[in-house]
């Protein structure tokens, strides 16, 4: 079998790359585990960064904040294709993570953030079974299309900071 | 906590929402177990319909086609939200399905099925990682927006045939 598709390690276009698809994305797909059968669940969550780092807001309710609550790995998928093309051609940001639920204590802050950049939350965001959950990034895989696989680390994920080396462009 | 959320079953509107977007889709969030780690991964797929039955094409060199080897039990979310509005309030399917590999005999058949759907995918369509995979699903669960969340059948995914009893309205 040809190796056609081989996973590269990170470059800057790449870092690049998932870094605005990070910053730019408002919703993503959680797979997690389904308590009740221990296979594989799925589920459109919020997606947002507090501080740089992904988190999402969730309801009591819903099936994931049981499955997150029983099983905390988890994975997301971020980068819509847009309505042209091969739906594979375009990129997608996939993390695997383990979720942390954020004590009450930080929801003022977190809610403060998170409205700046998903203001229709403010209708549901301050009913009580409604949490912010810490996405902690473990592992991840950029595919920006066919041949265009790279392997990151969380390091990756994070813009260059004052005091910090060089990891990549700064996000546009 | 007030329950303002809870599960409806099957309807004819959910149902016909559901064929509706199984029909439209060309593409899929798939969560799968990584079996490196047994915790949750997640793929974007191409998605399709072989005789009314799910069904994607995966290449042999895809972190995916790995897992669902190993662990065939997965699930599948279909319904992409619009550019515009709360992406919560769009609907979406989840499937959980148990996938498994088309024999080589069954691939010109359904190469033909696909093509009609897929016609970008005649670039890779017939190189020799690639496979047919049919996912059978086992439960289904409609989210239609805040509030109108049901829980589906198999048999509520299938559009009514003759000799079957009616479950609803024809797809349009």
């Amino acid at each position: 079998m040809a190796q056609r598709d081989p996973v590269h390690p990170a470059d800057d276009a790449a870092r690049a790359l998932a870094r605005g698809l990070l910053a730019s994305a408002r919703h993503a797909a959680l797979a997690y585990t389904d308590p009740a059968t221990r296979t594989p669940g799925i589920s459109r969550i919020a997606f947002g960064l507090a501080d740089g780092a992904p988190v999402t807001l969730i309801s009591a309710l819903s099936a994931h904040h049981a499955a997150l609550t029983a099983h905390p790995d988890c994975a997301v998928m971020l980068g819509e294709p847009g309505p042209k093309g091969d739906p594979l051609t375009h990129p997608r940001l996939m993390i695997q993570a383990r979720a942390t639920f954020a004590p009450r204590a930080d929801h003022p802050t977190l809610r403060d953030l998170w409205l700046k950049t998903h203001p229709k939350a403010r209708l549901y965001i301050d009913f009580a079974d409604f949490t912010f959950v810490r996405l902690t990034p473990i592992s991840i895989f950029l595919n920006a299309g066919f041949g265009q696989a790279h392997r990151l680390t969380p390091a990756d994920l994070v813009p260059r900071q004052k005091g910090r080396p060089p990891q990549g462009p700064p996000l546009s």
